[in-house]
């Protein structure tokens, strides 16, 4: 085996090390590549122009973070062979290999049917076979298929390095810099106890932190109205684009793997038949498809189209309650009227919907604590802290979409 | 008027403020908008997976700084007028929107025979037209027709803000943080003297890292050598485009827009009429066209899109002395027979070039020197300063590119 | 008037200008400048290294700020004049003017009946004297005194540039990354609404940050259970030089000044007279003096100096319940044996305590939201808020010290 | 032995561990804490307000990047051993354990004739011997007696972590952030050739940048006008105490130990007989007792006190050229009259000096760049380097010091 080291420079972090052949092998693979034509944060940078980092960026990232956290561990003395830290870090790497163009909520209108995490573990498993079976203990971890369960946790777990790398870079590309979580110092704090990953106890304030952090995040950021407003007028056009297709319109994408998938009506059937046309969709095939869509005839989609291309976005309103019928039906009409469109066609433009986040949710998450005494507890169990019950029920706002 | 307040986050500076109708009106104008979908830093995310950031945001930090240093100057006494400020942060704002997908050297080849700054003149132009002649004093300042010519050289000088951004964002995306110069003491120390811009002489050691700092981006980035390569490729694919296209192939790139400019061959007779086209380019339509054509039958061509879109790179070898005939002759052989090409088709991948960088030239740069006493100096003429005759002449450097 | 620019370097903000001629002169006044010998966070550079800062960089820090918040209210439209915007960053920079040597607790006890905010008024006073009056509207908002209540609200109130500035430079010092509080963004929100301070609606999530943040400085920093052993020992060590010297031993410290504080028993009837001998105690004198001691004769005074001069401190142990009585004679017969000393004596190395925080306590905090709709709202009743109720009571942990 | 891992936060690298029990006996011992009251930047504080970190600081810090250099040759396959991985820690930790109060020149005064590495290096001999000679290895790292040469040049060299530290801190703590030096980018690049510290081919822009960052540092901090006032004022101020107590005058300073260094003119017969003393002096000793002076009788050295403690510090001109001696004599002259003082006193106050740098010597130093051929050569002799004959002549500046 050839001696590999390579250095990538990453604001973020200074610098990430890659220095075994069959993790750069994996990089190097188009599957890979192609994560460089998906942005991390979808359609954000519209509101926060500096997040226009992509998925390959965010994975290298956690890629990173795993190999920090996978040495503190050592150095504490949890027994971990060589051919898992590889595995733990080619399981990251491939987390979000079978990421579709933009967000999730596109994918599921793109690929009918088919589970988001389904098509990463088909692509996993065609990579695996591309190497020879040298991905199967990554597959393992990344299915939780593997004996010592920690090593998932930090894949895929309420303290993983996908989070922490995630909040971490979407803080530091939006600028918004109070969405930091200390993550190296959750890192230096980790522990294995009983096969299971936990925090140390002078950690909670960092946890808090952490949770804090993320709400944050979600409220001022993920789910900014500007934002949503965006992804749902995406959502719209893809869509739009099926109905009219379905409707018989001749609507060509700019893009023969995206027509595909725009025209094919059930791929989970065969799906796998197909999986290589969607290792080659990115978002430059929709970006490039909604830019000629912007003249054409059908005016909700050109509507639709050119509002995203030219950034003017519907507006959006959240309240805590749910919006009335009757003001949406005014809302409608008004709408209708003032862009001569019929009532039906308002619905793409005027709708509403909810938002919902949860700070911590005892009920699916578990961050443990451990403390001195041996004893473990659940944050939201510890006395003082920030997070407990009444900080745990999901906070829902409503919004309506409408045309400025 | 209504009372306009923007503020937008920006990782480098924390905050940029829009506080100007007019300003804003222009920011949202679609034309400014597509500046969000060209790279700042073309293909250097091939190296640099952070510096994916765009001109839409360069322009905008450069807005940013060109309002810090007019405070600072008015703080010193000098005299500018509202109308002048604004005029100079329109300038600034708008230095970079003609400019083309990726790089001026793909510009070339897109738009024969138009100049890059006439582009910029024209759009500018009708820009102006459109906010019913608000922008000419901005024009002026732009095209330094205006007389306090101060106001150009922050615009486009040896130490203005287009660089200052460029530099500060580019360091700072790609995670060379030595790439970073003290642009906030440059801005503290900038001054005006007879009507044109200059620097402080406690200042000297800042230009001279200024100056050194830009040597290091060139030599580590800009001329990187994998960045180099993934250009050269580029290049040579809307080249291979062309001629195909001349020699009767039916070509068809991702957008009608594209189309035009691929296949109309003297755009400058009339460019004017198609600037409505050129408005509407970016780097999505070059991208989405490079994956269609990843499976094209010309074998030149699919192979160049190949490459670049899954990052199997050129090679590039940099020498000082130019690389001998013979050498080159055996290297094109040896591609011809590996890959199955003629000697003529072998020139797409093997070719040679010369990159060139100088550190300062005093004869066409003149970073001013304000000394206590009043005198004046250029940087290269000041006692014991850093940059002077020995390192003003530019390096040259000539390199190789070679399939791999 | 000449006209003055100084510009400091601050690697917290960057740059501080001080472009007044008044304020530079205080700046340069011998009371402001023994502020430089006063470290800002005492003793907790035992514990963070980082952490040397000093009580004149926090308060040129909080400067800066409260001249950025001024700027933003202005740009606002809220009417401050000239005189006012001196006013208040003159109150701000002299907040600390009062400040003893190390930390509160120390001050208390070398000038013993005199409360340290009346130390500050009688210095303000006495500086107001010096410059011929011009701090009237300093000492007025310093006071309260003045109408405009935000101004006085800004130097001392829940959002202060106090506060804003000393979690912000003891996060950035210690390197206590979590500690940030987004004071930019704080700042850009900050309002004034019928004469009061207050934040707009969209900040919510920045302020529920902020005193996350000022929970997790507290209890990770300030007190931190090593911090807080070191400074018992401090009061101890001035506890018991008053008590040896009332019982006849000769005692002297390093300097004169200091030697006055330790005798003079009851300085509150006349502390005016003194005020010059406390205008020039700072740390050093503290410091030598109990460097000195490490070779005193009494065995108390010796083990306590010794012990914080080589960072030999007494340990701390924390728990949610106070400590048993039987347990405490325990460890204090334990000590009076490893350590030869009496029973009376171990009270000086072994003693319990209580640290109590508070997140937000809604009766005397009140952090003001401003709502889009023009209603207001204390921050601990808005809806959804993560400070609310359950969080807003005071955590109080036990403590006991004792030897190593 | 037990297991012992601490974690220090540090502003500057985040984290710095100590998971070695000797280090970890070595940072506690009263000779190594007693350099948390060293400033590492002596008086420079006075001009930059956060740079009053300290030599403990500074020591801790290049103690954590020779763990990373360390790293990164063991990565590139150089042998390294756990003994001696343990030796080049200890040797960089202790480098400054025999720095005196303040900065070199101080030290000069105080302690004639014993040289600096002198006493660095005994007290290095009684740490190995309180140990049990378990620092013999770091003590023949440190005096380069041990055979692998490049564990010194770590330690001592052109590119050593000493120097790496110091740049990176004092730019993070003045705030000068152009000092900042790519120190990790260093660190990945070193490698060693033929038992010599190299660096690699490709990072000759960073080491370019090292050097002018270095030249930078030089001139606008450490030789800063106004450090260097308040440096030859300290100088003064234990000058005169000695020419007063040589010619009889009661002079006392605030600690007994600096006492003996006043008084004993020559410790350098049998120093080492008072190193116990020498270990126990440092920064608050000489404060305390400037102010303590600052009432003295002897008006030339009161003088100089009080205009340090309050900060009114000697005028500092600095040219080209030499001054002219009539200059010299004017200026005494009106500094005689203006302040009552004889001809004679005024050379305490009025006085000329040599300020001189280097950018890089290559008759002392030797950066060697290993290329990718194999060949070695001097960063002086590089092709295109910046740093070249021109620029390697020292730069010097004459300056004249005065009474405001």
């Amino acid at each position: 085996m050839t001696y590999v080291r390579k250095i990538i420079n990453d604001p973020v972090y200074g610098f990430i090390t890659i220095d075994d052949q069959l993790i750069f092998d994996i990089i190097s693979h188009p599957y890979y590549q192609r994560l460089r034509r998906i942005h991390q944060m979808a359609l954000a940078s519209l509101v926060y122009p500096g997040a226009v980092h992509t998925r390959l960026h965010h994975s290298l990232g956690a890629y990173h973070l795993i190999g920090l956290a996978l040495q503190e561990l050592k150095n504490k003395g949890v027994p971990i062979t060589k051919e898992e830290e590889q595995g733990a870090k080619i399981a990251i790497l491939l987390h979000d290999i079978g990421h579709g163009p933009y967000s999730h909520a596109l994918e599921k209108k793109l690929i009918k049917g088919v589970h988001h995490e389904d098509i990463s573990r088909i692509i996993f498993q065609l990579l695996n076979e591309h190497f020879g079976g040298q991905l199967q203990l990554a597959m393992d971890i990344f299915n939780d298929a593997y004996p010592k369960k920690f090593l998932h946790q930090l894949v895929s777990g309420q303290l993983d390095v996908d989070r922490m790398d995630y909040l971490t870079r979407d803080s530091f590309f939006t600028g918004v810099i109070e969405g930091a979580v200390g993550y190296d110092r959750i890192l230096k704090m980790l522990t294995v106890y009983e096969g299971e990953l936990m925090i140390e106890e002078k950690a909670i304030y960092t946890v808090e932190k952490f949770l804090v952090s993320r709400r944050l995040m979600y409220w001022q950021v993920y789910l900014h109205k500007t934002v949503m407003a965006a992804e749902k007028m995406l959502v719209h056009i893809i869509e739009r684009a099926n109905e009219l297709i379905a409707g018989g319109t001749a609507l060509r994408s700019a893009s023969p793997n995206l027509d595909f998938f725009l025209k094919e009506h059930n791929p989970e059937d065969d799906f796998i038949k197909h999986i290589e046309k969607f290792a080659r969709l990115d978002d430059t095939d929709v970006m490039c498809t909604i830019k000629n869509w912007c003249s054409h005839e059908d005016k909700v989609l050109s509507m639709l189209c050119k509002g995203l291309v030219d950034r003017r976005l519907l507006k959006v309103k959240f309240q805590s309650e749910p919006f009335e019928e009757t003001y949406i039906r005014e809302v409608r009409e008004k709408t209708a009227n003032d862009h001569g469109l019929s009532i039906e066609e308002t619905s793409w433009f005027v709708f509403t919907g909810e938002a919902v986040n949860t700070t911590y949710n005892p009920l699916d998450e578990h961050i443990q604590i451990l403390f001195k005494d041996g004893t473990v507890s659940d944050i939201a169990r510890v006395d003082n802290a920030l997070i407990h019950q009444q900080v745990i029920a999901p906070v829902k706002k409503y919004y309506l979409c409408r045309l400025n």
